[in-house]
């Protein structure tokens, strides 16, 4: 029995709160990109449902919950991707939502959240200032804030996400999941760890935003002055004490990669895979990259978390491009 | 009982030599892309073994059957695809691949073969001019030769799809399935007609290469004098008539689309599945696109056959860039 604030029993009956469409998603075998790391890697497939991230099944889960109580508004800061997710699960549900965020988050990111109908409030700043300006709105409006890795929600969400790896036909020697707030790392982490705890659980966060990765190895919150990073998603310098706390119990390791690391794995993803996807979600492939003695012939599994990305800075950073101006298949000889 | 040159136990039989890295291919809804269409989508994905296309599940079975004779060379004319997949095959089998091609194949189609090890022969024309070439030297140098439809083992392999298709849980209301020289749609749609008789199976072929779309409706082989599409991996003007009288048999209709709904299609896998698809790919989706009413409320599956493209092309069809100078996200305010 593991000691987090998780709970097995009640992420299954969590289960049931979540739009079967973001529950079950793709998880394969993808041999080309194996064979160029070095392991047997299979993809867990996050992007193929209408917000293109796992964050719904904590939204669902969340907004379920705040509607069964009657409240109809709700409050969260963003990345990009959970603002993304609580649109969508409140929209459903007659739930006013809104959202806080970085004015330098991707485009699409914020596009994607006033198109679903959520009130946005941009900020200047990172998602940390974006966070406390979430508090005040919450605090001056008395309406509920939906906080990711400290709303319980967001990390039995992602905990379904452990619960289909560990009930994947053959067993994963490790499971790479990308870490921000520690809510997709802690709640993925319990549920493999409670049904499989042979399985090595990895988090991997980028150098230039290491705050959680560094709390972890100090097993005391650490917090950073500045993030520098091109994965968006996990760009937090002020870890949740209470989520590190889980982490430290359901996670074997939390390793920090480079950028270049980052934007190679995005490469990769799109050779092998033909999967265009935002940075967090390249993180576990960046840091097979880094350790290729590690993973070496194992089987490892990594969550593709989130498929929300600007085109242009996407094309840049996979170093595809300039787009010609006549089109048509190129000619070689 | 269909009569067609097609055996369902023979096709059960034939998966056995097929490497299971190339079977059981993700299938799974995007409900993103449905809703956009007006109907229940799911992509089953070709995409991700290490020839990024359907076809190794033929050249599997004929490679295997060659090397069960003794025999160490084989010829074939390719679109790019199934050359690609043959010279696989063919080099963890120790037979000796030469693969004919058009000059103006996708480049990407034309490296991946003569990486693969084969011999790449590329002729001035069109596929059915390599198709003359492969001939030839199948003849002067008396090695078998592979041909597409022709083959049994090609559409053996595509049938293996089919029988995927029709085990998966709940009923595909259509398959939609893109047509070239038949093999894919003739086995796809053998084993899905008798395993799933009542789901619908409708080919789809571009305006710009109609050949085989116009001999299934006039019951008879048409050819044509060209052929002006982007969709390079079903660019046929010469209808096989064996591959003709299986289709007829097995295909519910065949339809033909615009360059633009193969692009628009290629775009709606990219926003809402975030998949890199080649334009044969998109073949399915631009047949909704054409006749939503057909398909509204449906439950509808399509194979994702290819995603081997030029990504230059590929970013000029679906509208993408060009890349700015200076790469980061865009900023919304």
């Amino acid at each position: 029995m593991l000691k987090t604030r998780l709970d097995l029993a009640r992420i299954q009956a969590a289960r049931q709160a979540i739009d079967p469409l973001f529950l079950d998603s793709p998880l394969y075998p993808c041999v080309g990109l194996g064979t160029e790391l070095g392991c047997a890697m299979s993809l867990k497939l996050e992007t193929v449902n209408p917000v293109h991230s796992f964050k719904a099944r904590g939204t669902e889960i969340i907004a379920s919950r705040l509607s069964a109580s009657g409240l109809s508004a709700v409050v969260c800061a963003s990345a990009g991707n959970l603002g993304q997710a609580l649109a969508w699960s409140g929209r459903g549900r007659g739930i006013d939502v809104t959202v806080v965020a970085s004015r330098s988050a991707p485009a699409v990111k914020l596009e994607r959240i006033r198109a679903l109908g959520a009130d946005l409030v941009l900020v200047d700043g990172d998602y940390d200032v974006a966070c406390e300006r979430a508090a005040a709105i919450s605090r001056e409006r008395g309406v509920p804030r939906v906080e990711d890795s400290v709303d319980l929600g967001t990390c039995d969400g992602a905990a379904t996400i452990g619960v289909e790896l560990a009930a994947a036909a053959g067993r994963f020697d490790a499971v790479l999941v990308a870490l921000g707030t520690g809510a997709l790392a802690s709640g993925v982490g319990y549920a493999v760890k409670s049904l499989a705890p042979g399985t090595e659980v990895i988090c991997v966060q980028p150098q230039g935003a290491p705050a959680m990765t560094r709390s972890w190895h100090a097993r005391s919150v650490l917090t950073t002055e500045s993030v520098d990073t091109i994965a968006d998603g996990v760009a937090g310098r002020v870890p949740n004490p209470d989520a590190l706390a889980d982490l430290l119990v359901v996670a074997d390791d939390a390793v920090l990669v480079e950028e270049a690391s980052i934007k190679r794995g995005m490469r990769l993803l799109l050779d092998h895979a033909g999967l265009v996807v935002e940075p967090s979600a390249a993180l576990g492939v960046a840091a097979v990259l880094e350790d290729r003695d590690r993973f070496a012939g194992r089987s490892v599994a990594t969550v593709v978390c989130g498929g929300n990305v600007d085109m242009e800075a996407y094309l840049g950073w996979v170093g595809v491009g300039p787009v010609p101006l006549v089109t048509g298949a190129a000619v070689s000889g």
